[in-house]
C-alpha cells in the first residue's frame, strides 16, 4: 500500500479517475489475516485519502470501498477482502464504461468542432478505457470525422509532450505539439474550433479543478468565441463542494518549475510558484460531458441533481 | 560578420534592441581595404537583414548606417568606416539612454501596479542599458517601491528562467518564476496587478510582435481586468506596417518545443507549431511606454505621429 501511496503521490498513477481506480486496489492490495480486518481498513483508507487533495476521484473511490467494508463488518475477513475486491473491479469496469458514454456523449460537439486544443494528459493513459477529455476525439476519429488535436506541452511535468502526444500518435489521430503560451496565438491565426479537458473535481456550481493551465485555456477560448468543454466521470463531480473557492489546491515543489528535463535551467533558490492546479468558474465552461450525457449552464442546481438522480454510488 | 549573423540567427544575440546594436557594429566588423567599400557594405548589410524577419530593430539599425555610409560615399574608405563606426556608437549609447528613458516613463505604472508579470527577457540582458520593461521596474526598485515580478518562464527557450530570473535576482528585486500556464491563476488568485512587456514590432495601429505567448498574456489581463503595458524604445515603433497582419512571424525549429534542456521529452516526428512571436491587437494594450513618452489608446495616429514629430532617425 506505501507503494500504490507513493505512485500517487508522485505522480506515477496520474490522472483523476485512474487515481480512484488505483486506491481502490491499493487498498486491499497485501491485507493478509488482520485480527481487525475492517478497522484496517479503514485505517488504510485514511491514510490513503492525504495522497492528494485535489482530485475527488480518491475520495469518492475510497469512501466507496469504505461503505462496501461496512457491509460485511460483522463477517469473516474472507468474505470482507472478497467483497472489497469485488468493488474494485467493479469501480474499474465502471470507469471503463463511463468513458465508452463520455465518448458517444461529446461526439457531436467534436463533430461540430473537429480542431481542438487539449490541456494534460485526459487520455487512454490517464483512465481506464479509453480516457475522459480525448474519449469523444477516440470516437469521432474511429468514425472518420477528420479530427485534429492541438496538445499543449503542459510545464511543468510535460504530460501533454509525454503521454498525450504519445497515446495520440499510436491511435493515428492527427496532432500537433505546442507549448502551453502558443494556444492564444493558434486561436487568433484561426488553426483551432475549441478546447476539451478533463478534470479532477468539479463543484456544485460547475466551477472545474483541473491541471494548472486550464484556466488559461477558458480565458483563451472565452475571448477567441470559441467553445471549451470539460469532459469527465459522474465520479468527478462533487455535489458536496459548493464552489472553486473550497477546493483545497496542491502545491508542488520548486525542482518541477526550475528544471526541465532533469537539468536545472533558473537560477539556485530563485522563488517559484508551482500550483498543481487552478480552478477555471463555471462561467467559462461551455458545457461538461459526462458518462450520464451533458450537463450545461446554468449549473447550479443541474450538478447536484444529475448525482443525485442516479443516486451516489 | 558570419559570427554576427549566426549569433543573431541563433539567438545568442536576442532581444529587439540588442539585436540593433549588435548589427550596427557586426555590419562593419572585419572590414578591411575593400576596392569597393560603400558597395561591401551595402551587400553585407543586405545579408544581416536576413537574419530574422519579425523584429525591427534590426533593419531600422541597418537602414540607419546604410543612410550613414550614403553620406560619405564619395570620400575615401577610411572616412566611411570612421563614420560608420561613430554611427554604431551613437546608436549603442541612445539605446542606453532610451532605456534610461523608459524607465523613468514607466515609473508611474509600477508605483500603481507593483507587482507585474513579465515575459521573455526584456531587461538588461536583452538590451543595452537597464532594458525596456524592466527598466521601469529598476527604476521603481531603487527608488524603494515594493515592486514584485511574477516571472513567465517562457517556453520554449526559457528566457525567463534562464535570463530574467537571473538578472532580476542579481539586482536583488524579489521575484517568483512560474510557468507561463501559471499566470491566469496567480492573476484568479489575486497575486499580481498587471503586466508588463517588451515588444519586437510595433505597427502603426498599436498592434505588438512580441515573444509568443505574449498574446496569451494580453488576455488574461483584459480577462482579469489588469493593466497590460509594452515598453520599447521609438525604434521598436514601425508606422511602416500598418497592422500586426502585416508582420512577418519567423516559425522555428521543432527541437525547441519537442526537447526541453537538451533532452527530448515528446514522441519522435511528433508535428510542431512554434511560432517565434505572436501578435497582440492594439485593443489589449493599456499604454506604450517609450523613451519619449507614453502613447495611450487611440493608437492609430498616434505611433506615426510621435515618430514623425521627432523624425525618423
Amino acid at each position: 500500500m506505501e507503494t500504490v501511496f507513493e505512485a500517487i503521490h508522485r505522480l506515477r498513477v496520474r490522472g483523476a479517475p485512474a487515481i480512484g481506480v488505483a486506491a481502490a486496489y491499493g487498498l486491499i492490495t497485501g491485507m493478509g489475516e488482520e485480527a481487525h480486518p475492517f478497522e484496517t481498513v479503514r485505517q488504510r483508507a485514511e491514510y490513503l485519502m492525504q495522497t492528494r487533495p485535489t482530485a475527488v476521484n480518491l475520495s469518492w473511490a475510497l469512501r466507496r470501498m469504505l461503505r462496501c467494508a461496512e457491509r460485511y463488518r460483522n463477517e469473516q475477513g474472507a468474505a470482507l477482502m472478497a467483497g472489497l475486491e469485488a468493488e474494485a473491479r467493479a469501480i474499474h469496469e465502471e470507469d471503463v464504461a463511463a468513458c465508452k458514454a463520455i465518448g458517444e456523449a461529446g461526439l457531436p460537439f467534436v463533430r461540430q468542432h473537429p480542431r481542438l486544443v487539449t490541456h494534460c494528459n485526459a487520455g487512454a493513459l490517464a483512465v481506464s478505457g479509453i480516457g475522459t477529455a480525448l474519449a469523444p476525439v477516440y470516437v469521432a476519429h474511429r468514425q472518420g470525422i477528420g479530427v485534429h488535436v492541438y496538445v499543449d506541452e503542459t510545464r511543468p511535468l510535460l504530460q501533454g509532450a509525454r503521454l498525450t502526444a504519445y497515446e495520440l500518435g499510436r491511435a493515428g489521430v492527427p496532432m500537433t505539439l505546442m507549448t502551453d503560451s502558443m494556444a492564444a496565438s493558434a486561436m487568433s491565426t484561426g488553426r483551432v474550433d475549441g478546447a476539451i479537458v478533463g478534470a479532477d473535481r468539479i463543484a456544485a456550481n460547475g466551477d472545474v479543478a483541473n491541471k494548472i493551465g486550464t484556466l488559461n485555456l477558458a480565458v483563451l477560448c472565452r475571448y477567441f468565441r470559441l467553445p471549451f468543454y470539460v469532459a469527465c466521470p459522474t465520479s468527478t463531480l462533487d455535489p458536496d463542494t459548493p464552489g472553486g473557492e473550497d477546493i483545497e489546491i496542491e502545491q508542488r515543489a520548486a525542482g518541477e518549475v526550475t528544471g526541465t528535463g532533469g537539468s536545472r535551467r533558473a537560477p539556485a533558490g530563485v522563488d517559484v510558484y508551482n500550483p498543481a492546479f487552478d480552478v477555471t468558474p463555471s462561467s467559462l465552461v461551455t458545457a461538461i460531458i459526462t458518462d450520464r450525457g451533458i450537463i450545461e449552464p446554468p449549473y447550479e442546481g443541474a450538478i447536484p441533481a444529475l448525482v443525485n438522480r442516479h443516486g451516489r454510488t
